[in-house]
């Protein structure tokens, strides 16, 4: 955190330039400053007219109640005039701060919900760039430029009518964005603070280690718990790792005596076609069962101490205003209050449970069509093949897999559609409630995607050995695959690019320094990287019995893929905004409902493995009765991994006596008030 | 409510005859009144010195900071000298209702959190048999008499060394029970609301509706819980009684088609041994399950609106002193400030994990192995007694039963003390938590006694006229039963007792109206009442696809049910304290569990039923094929049920306003307090 306390002259190079006079004025006294950082630059399309530049500046430097942002704003002063540059006022900042319920540093040391009106009595109030982490305040900016609304029926200067007329109410921002005035809004980078970071991030020596603190002061949160879950899960897989290790290079034959599981006859205990024997297959089971529970418990605890020691973990987004898309009946809020915008929770939940639950079943339903199609076909066409043996019927033997690959394309392509309609008909109120929707159903359905040949290979083939060689090449080839396009593309791209950068800097470092940011590609977010992770794990917690090694595999890629996402990130992309946050949101869910579903294919896979079945045929159980007792021991498991989660809290108790006693003083706090109020308004009649 | 209203003559009789002057001496000017209610009545044992009986009351009447309780108390002045009478002046009720979290109106209408300061802004406060319920101050009186400790080692006056010794902090009321002198503590009818209860009650001509209102005022929290779900559920038992008697009466044979489940050849529609038709199988097992989630989920909203209504949904247990039997290191609670001992969290739960889940499925599974030796010595001896066929061997066909009949009833006993040792060990804070796993536990293994028969009968035997003809027994011969136990024995033992009473009340009304209060039995709990309810719902929910009348029987049980237990609570038993609480505690859960349960047991009786044999030998399927399918079916029944469950939010959105509200309201007040401190400390320099 030490790079905050450091002037930010990397940023403030620009106000030398273009001197204080060409920001907005500021209202308030306590606002004046003598050196104002740019923290958001907007870029507009080219063919914007000045007028509408001109608006679209005033709007953002106007007052909250005039439906403005209430920031500071800069044209840009470049040829085009195509950018806008804006920061924020002190008092716009620690307005927001409390508005989103971040909690600072007391003056006792504890974290508490900021408040405006007793702003003084938190740490490092006067400076800025210490009180918020410049991602906190690029992010406050953002958050503001987002709920600027019309204020009445009015139209946009300089654009015409049917595109440049807004509605009372409606979102300025996304009226801008969709009628194509404003192409993209970016946090701009701090230089210095990007080196010092990246020094410290991927360049370093060490193989071990990331300094979160300061990701999470210059990236934001959502980013932050990327890289924390990350860190955690690479070190939590050493100890399967090395049990995989283990048991492939010095359990090789079966002499392995697994205690009481295989006091049978030693004759039992020989190899099946170079598998593991049964009792690795079974340590490996029980072990990946159980790491997993106590994996994502662990987690869970790491994320409440994270969120505690960001201020993230009292966030009051219910009590905000809507996020800008959401749409309902025109009303008095009960709570807080506020006009705005009302929706029946219950309508929201029919919806979801109506439409989108079977919409997506619906699709799944296709994938699986799909894949019971493509298997179809490709019969048919090998048996012509075998029948003719033609040139023809060669080229014929490629067409199941090509239409599978254009049926998936397609598919995924609609889904993806569908899911942002459908998440938008379920209109939730909060940003993050939209996203935790919209990210479970891509998730849901890229997971099936990925995981349906597999399963396909694991239930109905029931063909272990080739479950086994998928696996391994899933894994080796994935890996070199996305080495390749995560490492060795972007590092030959970034050197053209920078280098064709650091000639143009040396002329007008400032305007073409954001020219340069402006230039770079949006970064594409963090799904891709989580659904990465998501089918690792699954690969691990649901497979890995059937291919011990694929534990190590993954800590190799871990390993190089925490270098490469940071290099990505902080190099090769616009800086994206990232939201504070309490937790990795709907990514951690989606890793324990996994860790549950592996009980059931390491059962079944047990089950499938040739020792259990001639175990099983020499006790002369019939297949249905072994079904039976599998469908127990399942049943178990699961009861033994949810004590395991159940003894392990969920925060540490140092969190909980934090959390409880700001229940209870607030609780305190509510009684106090109501006399506190009478008391002040009985001995100071002269207040009236 | 209206009860409230009036002046509680039945109970101030007492005051007119002792005079207030015996009472104890008030200290609080505000407390002072011309009348006292006496509202709990303790009875101590027979040979207990005065000297003892002095100290007692001078405990009660002692300050908190002594030690003592800060009630009212009176001597009782019967002859023996062995009653003490408390009664509770109005700042300790005010204090203890702040402490318990009561919520109270408003003078805005609102339930609010109560608070001592601010009270002269809550309706009602000048009277307190209009503001707190009958049974939240006998409730308050318990729960200060329970708080009472001894502030350093100390002995009790009149009891030989080893009983008497108290040591710092140990709970008084809990060490002069242990050594025998207090024998019973009861709170005090009121005869007058007492009758106009029970004739609005059970006296009603109206078979419908309950006095809900009355009985939570009279009775209290967990009594109310208690009938109000009685009520509730018997009214949710409409439509499967409906729908079972239809079933039942107009589909005699099986010519009822279902769309496209049967539209299979009209052969197999034919009856087998007179079991119900596969079609009206699968309705009722498809309606059971599906009416069980709304059940629950509607319960779950009306008990919501309850706990808003009585003013109990804030209940703050977790900020209070502990429970008596608590301990662990002396230390101060970071959360409120107060010397108390601390036990961290992590070790209850690993208690709770490690030994308590261990030990009660041990105990289950002796529940089990009973049940397989009474089946094989059963089918021994009936293989001597046929081989044999004297006499001799005849008395052994019933020593099997008699065997069994003992060991559950020893395992039964043993249980019992086991549980209430290991929820001990587990060393809860909270009363009610307490509470929730010591009744977990009981509930868990009674209710696998019940059902272990029955489950051996449908799982094992795999015979399914037999559980119908068990079913249908079980039902009648269990209602007549209860009908008997719980009506007749009753109304004759109340005839005789209450002739009696009578008597004597002519001679001197109050002091033996006093005695007889305490010659009745003490209230045995809810535990009894509700494992009725929920062994009823397993039978329906479980195992009603094979016997549709359960549900009409079930419907005419409840009817007389809530006659009866209503007349037994007021007529035959002491009054029992009732906390106030927010829900039904751990018998909600306990419900959801046996509904998600009833899937499994559904599905698998469809399985076994003759009409899905033979469709399915016909589709030449084979069995561990159809195995599979069922499991998947049940898969998807399981998430339809989670879906529906989703669909209906768990408290009515009024409800939720309420509570956001005062969420926002407290989160604000904890801010505002700050600065009012310091502002009120600015203005007022004359206070210091």
């Amino acid at each position: 955190m030490t790079s905050q306390g450091e002037p930010q002259e990397g940023l403030s190079t620009l106000t030398k330039v273009t001197g204080p006079s060409s920001w907005s004025r500021v209202s308030c006294p306590c606002c004046v400053s003598s050196r104002i950082e740019p923290l958001v630059l907007i870029q507009l399309a080219e063919n914007v007219q000045p007028i509408t530049k001109q608006w679209i500046m005033s709007m953002i430097s106007a007052p909250v109640k005039a439906g403005g942002a209430q920031l500071l704003v800069h044209p840009g002063e470049d040829m085009k005039g195509d950018m806008i540059v804006v920061a924020a006022p002190r008092c716009t900042l620690l307005r927001v701060t409390e508005d989103l319920g971040l909690c600072k540093t007391y003056q006792d040391g504890n974290m508490m919900a900021f408040s405006f009106e007793d702003r003084h009595n938190f740490c490092n109030i006067d400076n800025m760039q210490q009180f918020l982490t410049l991602a906190e305040r690029q992010y406050i900016v953002k958050h503001e430029l987002d709920s600027m609304r019309a204020m009445e029926d009015q139209r946009i200067p300089g654009i015409p009518a049917p595109k440049g007329k807004l509605k009372a109410r409606e979102s300025i921002l996304q009226k801008l964005e969709k009628a194509g005035v404003i192409r993209n809004i970016t946090p701009l980078h701090d230089q210095k603070l990007l080196s010092a970071l990246g020094k410290q991030w991927y360049s370093h020596k060490s193989l071990w280690g990331q300094p979160l603190d300061s990701i999470h002061a210059y990236f934001g949160g959502t980013i932050a718990y990327y890289f924390s879950f990350l860190d955690f899960y690479t070190l939590s897989l050493f100890p399967p790792a090395i049990l995989g290790l283990f048991i492939t290079f010095f359990l090789p034959s079966a002499n392995f005596s697994n205690g009481n599981k295989t006091e049978s006859k030693p004759t039992l205990l020989k190899q099946h076609d170079g598998q593991p024997s049964v009792s690795s297959y079974m340590v490996q089971a029980v072990f990946s069962m159980l790491w997993s529970t106590v994996f994502m418990e662990l987690w869970k605890r790491r994320s409440a101490a994270l969120s505690y020691h960001w201020g993230t973990f009292k966030l009051a987004e219910q009590f905000q205003e809507p996020r800008p898309g959401f749409h309902g009946e025109l009303s008095t809020n009960p709570v807080t209050g506020r006009l705005e915008p009302l929706f029946p929770e219950w309508k929201r939940r029919v919806r979801i449970g109506l439409v989108s639950v079977p919409v997506v079943g619906v699709f799944l339903g296709l994938v699986v069509m799909g894949m019971a199609g493509f298997y179809f076909f490709e019969r048919l066409v090998s048996g012509w093949h075998k029948a003719s043996g033609s040139h023809f019927t060669v080229v014929l033997l490629y067409l199941p897999s090509i239409a599978h690959i254009l049926y998936t394309n397609v598919l995924g392509n609609i889904y993806r559609n569908v899911a942002l309609k459908l998440t938008e008909a379920e209109n939730h109120r909060e940003e993050s409630s939209f996203d935790y929707h919209h990210t479970t159903k891509v998730l849901v359905f890229t997971f099936f995607n990925n995981f349906a040949v597999l399963f396909h290979i694991a239930f109905f083939k029931e063909d272990l050995p080739l479950l086994r060689k998928r696996l391994s090449s899933l894994l080796i080839v994935t890996q070199v695959v996305n080495q390749f396009t995560e490492v060795v593309v972007p590092f030959l791209v970034d050197r053209f690019l920078t280098s064709a950068d650091r000639n143009l800097k040396k002329d007008d470092p400032e305007v073409d320094h954001l020219q340069a940011q402006g230039s770079l590609p949006a970064f594409p977010g963090l799904f891709a990287e989580y659904i990465e992770l998501l089918v690792q794990f699954g690969y691990l917690s649901l497979f890995s019995c059937v291919y011990p090694l694929t534990a190590p595999l993954l800590l190799l890629n871990n390993l190089t893929e925490i270098r490469t996402d940071a290099y990505k990130l902080c190099k090769l992309f616009n800086k994206p905004f990232s939201a504070p946050v309490a937790n990795m949101g709907v990514w951690q869910p989606a890793f324990e409902v996994l860790s549950f579903i592996s009980v059931m294919s390491n059962c079944w896979l047990l089950l499938l493995s040739p020792h259990v079945k001639e175990l099983t045929e020499e006790a002369g159980l019939s297949s249905s009765k072994v079904l039976v007792i599998a469908v127990i021991v399942e049943h178990v498991l699961i009861m033994v991994k949810m004590i395991l989660a159940f003894m392990i809290p969920d925060e540490p108790d140092w969190v909980r006596i934090k959390r409880e006693q700001i229940e209870y003083h607030s609780m305190q706090a509510l009684k106090k008030q109501r006399i506190m109020l009478s008391c002040v308004d009985d001995k100071l009649p002269s207040k009236a």
